[in-house]
């Protein structure tokens, strides 16, 4: 990691200070700093000692890094972009850990221009626990990682960061944001709003009767309204054409059951099967069963 | 158990020779019999020792006995009545262990009359594992177990029933057939229905970057197709009602994210968690959490 001396994370919840604590106990050559705009979270992150320094000012902590990683929420970016624009220096490559690639994108092309340079980041973590104080330096360590460009996107700042996150324990992959957006609303938007939906859509009067079905089906709807709201509103395009989708295997599984079409109902379930199973066979094969 | 003296299981399946196993190990006074329409399978609960009797008859297997159980398909019930009709003694309580409880009691009503008692029951068990070789002695401890009667329902073949459950470790509720299948269409054949539209509605290049979250809320949809089936069908209506409620919310949170209208996202998320988070208390509180 020649290219990074200095590397400012914004935001020190779990994702960013895990990043700041790896840094500190793995990456000798690199100085973490770490911000975040609460004082209390400042304070439990000094105490738990998850990075090199922590920075009471954002413009400051970002001042001659030459990697800054935003771990705040998608829709505070255009904002930090630009407070943050006449303070970096020439060449610095800003990323993210967000669950949405294609506005930051967007964002950083136009705020930064050439002189800075945004690659997108997506290390996809699943846990449920949030907060500075359950930060893990090996958090990292075999999650896939997502790196996003466009044509407009600096070549060197992208391999950098790639590096950085394999540097990490991460298994790197590559996309642009466009396949990024659709493939995570597949996999993770629309099966979180399907479980809300799920879950809305049961009486409270009979959750006592409920099952490991109901139970497992909904876990995901029991995450943090404020980041959920945080990716269905900066990848809402996508999340709209997945809902469309489940409505239109929902209709047929209820003509199917309402016509008692056995056939049907036999080919709906049988397809949902080798799916599932394959999903858990790729995942076994990959040792990416938690 | 003074009114049971021999108990006849049809179905050596997991939950009926769990059925036989238990009364087996535990019940002294009460003779088990088992009865497979496979000749393997019989062979297998021989091996197991599952029971005290395998019978390689139907008819023979529920002779003279005093509750007759049911552990078959729920569309082999009609046919199976049919033709144990003529020879079960007078008073005996016949019983199953099947999902839906409505087209039971009917078709009991309509072909036992008052001479054979039929009671609904429905033990919950989530288990994935299949077959007599996962058969269990505790397998009903601390399981939910519903009977089910109508007005028509034999008042003491349905205290014992419940008795029985009891016995083996079952809490035991009690619910009208229409209750009863409306409340598991909301709390376990809607869900499934869901998690089978939604794997099928996911792409299967996007599932490498599938991680818990998708895998958690399709995990039910690697059930046997046949046994679902057997449930769709034979609970039709409420589980098309069901899943028009999921649409519904499903088609509230679509218009929502695609109008990007923050308030009502949040809205919807957080009644989600809510009442997800009441789930598992709930369960968390009756140490019903596996």
């Amino acid at each position: 990691m020649r290219d990074l001396r200095k590397i400012s994370v914004l935001g020190m919840g779990l994702l960013g200070a895990s990043i700041t604590l790896r840094i500190l106990r793995s990456l000798s050559n690199v100085k973490s700093f770490g911000y975040s705009h609460r004082a209390s979270t400042r304070k439990k992150a000094r105490q738990n000692g998850v990075a090199d320094i922590i920075v009471d000012d954002m413009v400051e902590c970002v001042t001659d890094a030459d990697m800054v990683i935003l771990a705040t929420p998608i829709c505070t970016f255009e904002g930090i972009f630009k407070e943050i624009r006449e303070r970096v220096k020439d060449g610095c490559i800003v990323t993210d850990v967000g669950s949405v690639k294609v506005l930051p994108h967007k964002w950083g092309e136009k705020i930064f221009g050439k002189r800075i340079h945004y690659v997108g980041s997506h290390p996809i973590a699943g846990s449920e626990k949030r907060g500075v104080e359950f930060a893990r330096d090996d958090l990292f360590v075999g999650l896939q990682c997502i790196v996003t460009k466009t044509a407009k996107t600096n070549a060197r700042a992208f391999a950098t960061t790639k590096k950085f996150w394999a540097e990490l324990g991460c298994k790197v992959s590559t996309m642009s944001p466009g396949e990024h957006d659709k493939t995570l609303a597949s996999v993770s938007h629309v099966p979180h709003v399907t479980a809300v939906a799920l879950i809305n859509a049961t009486s409270e009067k009979d959750i006592k009767y409920a099952g490991k079905g109901l139970t497992d089906t909904t876990r995901i709807a029991s995450g943090a309204p404020s980041v959920w709201m945080d990716i269905l509103l900066t990848n809402s395009d996508n999340t709209a054409r997945g809902i469309d989708r489940v409505i239109k295997e929902l209709t047929k599984l209820k003509t199917a059951v309402k016509n008692k079409n056995a056939k049907h109902i036999e080919e709906l379930l049988s397809k949902a099967k080798r799916d599932r199973d394959a999903l858990i066979n790729y995942k076994i094969k990959k040792k990416e069963l938690f």
